[in-house]
């Protein structure tokens, strides 16, 4: 006979198969023996993931889940193993992404008495999970009823990871010794276990009520689409269908899922961050009402500019009632519609009337003046003639083919792409961290998207980012990932050379904010296995970049810079922007 | 005029200052930019250091806390940056080291709306800080009162992190922008603040009753004195002194501090490891009544052989009626007394009769077979000719010079350094991560050693948990720090090779328990500018190990073994360590 351990811990699993999970991530330890066991079990339906350390594991869970928009399973042994889990799981509740945390840990007569390796693990993770489980010790007296709850856990746990708004849930599972079961590997993954049916078919739609107040709230008025982060992607196509309806422009962030894709691209901002800097554009330019998709846009800009409007703003989120979160920064909604984008943007087209020719000059205005910046921006950027991170990203852009993933490290990348990555007619995915936006697990998180990508997968990264999530590389080599890393190093914390304190105390402002490492990070790409290429301004980088792309294994293209330098450039590079705007306003009105 | 932030942030530093924290770790950020402006300022009374990983900077932190005993203060900025100190919170939590962490946090109008870098700051360590508070902030309105609540709760985290048991405390800090002012450096560090007098002169004794009590439970019985580790180090002196006058052998785990010094080393017993494997031996040399100090004891055959005993187990611990903790994993106490050690023994000494000369020959029985276990297991070490993970204990402990500190890593190492590191007359310190024993943070621990250490500072650490922490190398070359690291090198978990998995299912076991990396770890040292030397056998490594640790700078010897082989080896040593008990034992009675 197995083990009442082995028991309840296959009948945890297979439920959380069957309501599910198809990648099952593990980081390595003595207590979760039971739990490794039947996850590599032969005949295991389970895609199995190795890593060694639990903070790099639980943002390589995090990747594959964004990725998949499944839930995936991430598995430690107990004691600090666990508490290195807290900080994916802070990202996936606040980005939205399905987690299953399943925590080894001592039984319960261990806790608090000193025991080795044995930590408060009930809760630890408080309220960023949706869910927690702190779940009964297997015990052969009441093993069926025990095996029921186990699989009901995970059938909770898969099923509310993946409900709108999607994040982490939490397992621990107290086991007492010992571990190992000689028939331990017997148990087949075909017992009955029960199934939560979830219903993805039927999303949250606004009510006729609310379809009718928005429907007011819009019509014939001058608005704007803002469509921000969004890891699982937004609905494009109804998104592009309503604007066209409307006549508006969409304003895209990078991660939102707009910028990329065969969906009608004409409407489509991505220049917004250059544009709401030319007071004589945002001045014709301002809306009277915004509907706003996703979180809130990556460019501090335009945040400030919309917060500063007197304009009706629209949110529609699924959360909203849901006390799973409220997109809402600048606290400027008017109106909060609980709904599922995609079910809110098919009801509110069959409620509108055609559309109003009337504002054909409204779309002209906004797509004239994004076009002119998109030109500006591309001719400052080819005639710097000395490294620029800006171009990195036109460059990676070119390279990515039909199918890729970017992955966006947070900081300087993903501002550089919200500056630079243009709209393109290609299926492309852009994702990135932009839960808590923390520069922590970025690697991990491309390393997940390389585990479960069809197409190839680019990871854009600063170097103090790279180097804390170094450990992020290692399932590249050990699982035979492909991932192409454009590291742009500008030896430390690039982004805060653009704050004030980098003036007002010069003496200081270098050890304690800029703070350059100075290290030679080829050694960590050499740890790793992987090849290293220097970007060199004048070689032709797309290519070099397009060329990583299609090779296996790890690539790693670093672009040196200099971070005062880099400020400048971007302040050059932004003026001829601005400048362009202005001329198109101007040549507008003649 | 200074902003507010400005003045609270001062007042607070202050505080914490004049309440005994001298040593402030930075992770840079932009929120955290008020803390680190008055940590930084001109005549800031701190010692400032900088990390750039958070998780690291926690291990970090606690390295210089259990090195001096002080609180440590570490400050970091919003987001998940707060939710990567929780591994080292939960260390400082069980290990009893006291740490300050200092988070920076949006203001309450920015939480739970979806603003960047917001996360649910407030609790977030939930039961593994002693005290939490969350700041109001600062406002010009009540600035006064702000600056004295400020003050106070930097005085309360002080007092609280040190007083027995020793902890970490949470102080959130929300700001609110600008975050910059110009007037910024000017607040001079002399302003008031309160202070919260401590009572170090003062340590919990034992009343006279408990004293009766364990008077009579220890008078005329043969007995054990059972040192287990502890942070803070147990008070030699004093536990000598009363082994001597009870004629009891002191049973030495090697993080006790009792291995190593100044003070009477007859009574130490320094081979329980191996002298508990020998039933000849433990049938004679069952105790009647054990004193306990410290945490549970390394050795697990120790600890397994303790808890079988029909004995009297007496625990004396601070924190025994404080809910900070209950040191009795086995639970086999009978009484515990809530006692400072060093009081306790100095009280129980007074309430003592001299020392009954009958029980020399049970100390004898003890020493004997302590001396013949350890001269055996030498010589096994000695014969072997070939790399043996215990050699690399013996050849470090030979060149430790007076006033080393030597950081044990968790998993093999420390369980090496128990079974083979030997008394000595020379005050070396040995530490360890054994609150909750991960293999986390090892590296940032012994690197926050190295930062304040009058002496050498070794780390003896297994590969898996030197990748783990490889960002832990950072700081060496940052601040100058001089770190010799004895790396243990077996390609994954050795530790693992012990468990029953590796003969019950082999054709998993490599994959997911031994989990062999394949890295050339020479890279992680290059990258952090160190020294990398392969300790070959035959090589006079004791030496190489000395030389290393008279240069400044990173030195990282590294020794390769075979994790199947070393099982083979550990077996064929403790073999002839038991055997030589045995003999012991026969001539004794002889």
């Amino acid at each position: 006979m197995a083990q009442p351990a082995d028991r309840t811990v296959h009948a945890l699993l297979q439920s959380l198969h069957r309501n599910g999970v198809r990648h099952f991530v593990i980081a390595p330890g003595s207590r979760n023996t039971p739990i490794t066991i039947a996850a590599t079990a032969p005949g295991s339906p389970f895609k199995v993931w190795l890593h060694l350390d639990e903070r790099s594991a639980g943002y390589f869970a995090l990747g594959i889940a964004r990725q998949t928009g499944e839930p995936v399973a991430v598995t430690c042994t107990s004691g600090t193993a666990v508490a290195n889990l807290l900080p994916a799981a802070v990202e996936a509740r606040l980005s939205r992404v399905p987690l299953v945390l399943i925590t080894a840990d001592r039984p319960p007569e261990a806790r608090d008495i000193g025991a080795s390796q044995t930590v408060d693990q009930v809760g630890i993770f408080s309220g960023h999970v949706k869910w927690a489980a702190d779940l009964p010790v297997a015990d052969a007296s009441a093993i069926g009823d025990l095996e029921r709850y186990a699989a009901a856990a995970g059938a909770r746990a898969a099923a509310t990871a993946c409900e709108a708004p999607a994040g982490p849930v939490h397992l621990n599972v107290p086991l007492r010794e010992p571990l190992v079961d000689a028939e331990s590997e017997t148990l087949p993954f075909e017992i009955g276990t029960p199934e939560v049916h979830r219903s993805p078919a039927a999303p949250a739609r606004p009510t006729p009520g609310d379809l009718a107040l928005v429907a007011r709230a819009v019509e014939a008025r001058r608005g704007l689409i803002i469509c921000g982060p969004e890891s699982s992607g937004l609905p494009a196509a109804a998104i592009a269908s309503l604007a066209a309806v409307l006549g508006w422009p969409v304003i895209a962030d990078p991660l939102s899922g707009m910028r990329a894709g065969h969906h009608a691209l004409a409407a489509v901002i991505d220049r917004a961050d250059v544009l709401v800097r030319e007071p004589t554009f945002t001045g014709p330019a301002t809306p009277e009402v915004t509907i706003r998709f996703g979180a809130a846009p990556t460019s501090k800009p335009l945040n400030t500019w919309l917060a500063g409007l007197d304009a009706t703003h629209i949110v529609v989120d699924p959360a909203v009632a849901a006390g799973g979160g409220w997109r809402d920064p600048d606290l400027r909604a008017a109106i909060a519609i609980a709904a599922d984008p995609g079910a809110f943007c098919s009801a509110l087209l069959e409620s509108l009337d055609a559309r109003s020719a009337a504002r054909a000059e409204w779309l002209a205005l906004w797509c004239d003046a994004n076009a002119a910046a998109r030109t500006a921006l591309d001719e400052a950027i080819a005639n710097l003639g000395e490294p620029f991170e800006g171009q990195a990203v036109v460059d990676l852009a070119g390279a990515l083919p039909e199918g890729a993933t970017l992955v966006a490290g947070n900081s300087m990348p993903v501002r550089d792409i919200d500056s630079f990555f243009p709209n393109m007619d290609r299926a492309v995915r852009l994702v990135g961290t932009r839960g808590a936006s923390g520069i922590d697990g970025v690697t991990s998180g491309a390393a997940g998207a390389a585990a479960v990508a069809d197409g190839p997968v680019a990871l854009m990264i600063g170097d103090l980012s790279f180097l804390h999530d170094v450990n992020g590389l290692w399932p590249i080599r050990r699982h035979d990932l492909s991932l192409t890393v454009v590291l742009v190093n500008n030896d430390g914390g690039g982004i805060f050379s653009f704050l004030p304190q980098r003036t007002s105390m010069p003496a200081r402002f270098d050890a304690w904010w800029g703070t350059p490492h100075g290290l030679d990070l080829r050694h960590a790409v050499a740890l790793h296995g992987g090849r290293h290429t220097l970007l060199e301004p004048g070689i032709a980088s797309s290519a070099a970049i397009g060329d990583a792309l299609l090779r296996p294994g790890l690539d790693v293209l670093e672009l040196r810079t200099d971070r005062d330098r880099n400020v400048a450039l971007h302040q050059h590079v932004w003026a001829r922007g601005v400048e362009a705007v202005r001329h198109a306003v101007v040549a507008a009105r003649a």
